[in-house]
């Protein structure tokens, strides 16, 4: 099972490709990296630069499901909330037309399927993911971390419930 | 010059077409009507859906420009502002890939083109869209004539700054 995780933001969207051989198996990281759009286009040219972005990834990679955080309600500020809607629809607009499923896992879940706790900080997190994969360091941007994280969660959620590999 | 305006929304996304022959001849109604999706279906689905029934749109009307109300962040329920903000975004998406330009109008302007009062109330704006078109009655639902009012907003801005037609 191929699983793509995706970060989803107007300015970065972060993105995280994992392979789960078999039930159990500890999730292989395939690729991961960061989606740019600049600030001094238009709103709808960084929508195709970021469709346009994931497109490639969803057709190179090809994968079975993608996996975001669910959308919340309580953000501090709601014009940058809104304006990440729009990114998150064009990100799973992209999944549809590419075949993939999409499942929304809310950031509890995700942080509890990670490091036993629901409410670990960033720091926690981003060293869970360099456990996990063995890395030298902790991805960088954040957005690279936060688009494995939701993956792993999906990961683990689909190993459980018995739907990998 | 051709305009469609819309009114982005997950369930309904209400959507008119204008001519504009000449500066100052008045806005001619082309088409007008209402993409819905159903509850029922997921949201990659539904986003697929408004994606579909607004690339046919863009297809057989080929605007010049696609009008939408502008982004503001005073929303009374934020969960419902970031889900419109996902079919906002596949609608600017959708613009772009068709060759449209999107021009955004806040609604103190929009009611001000209307009406000359950026306070009008729905009633009233629901009776300029009337009294513009010579309609016999309001056009229903009201999604319809929200996008009928950003498109006029337009039609009238491009004439006064010598764009049209």
């Amino acid at each position: 099972m191929r699983i793509l995780g995706i970060d989803p933001g107007l300015q970065r969207t972060g993105y995280g490709v994992l392979d789960v051989a078999a039930p159990g198996a500890p999730p292989k990281l395939v690729e991961a990296g960061v989606i740019r759009t600049r600030r001094e286009d238009g709103l709808a040219d960084r929508l195709v630069e970021i469709r346009d972005g994931l497109a490639a990834v969803l057709q190179e990679f090809r994968p079975d499901t993608v996996a975001v955080e669910s959308l919340y309600a309580h953000y501090k500020h709601p014009r940058t909330a809104i304006l990440m809607g729009h990114a998150r629809g064009v990100i799973f607009l992209a999944a549809a037309q590419a075949g993939a499923s999409v499942t929304s896992y809310n950031a509890t879940m995700i942080k509890k399927s990670l490091t036993g706790s629901g409410h670990a900080g960033k720091t926690q997190m981003q060293r869970a993911i360099q456990v996990a994969f063995n890395l030298p360091a902790p991805p960088e941007p954040a957005d690279v971390a936060d688009a494995l994280a939701v993956a792993l969660c999906h990961a683990h959620h689909a190993v459980r419930v018995g739907q990998a590999p």
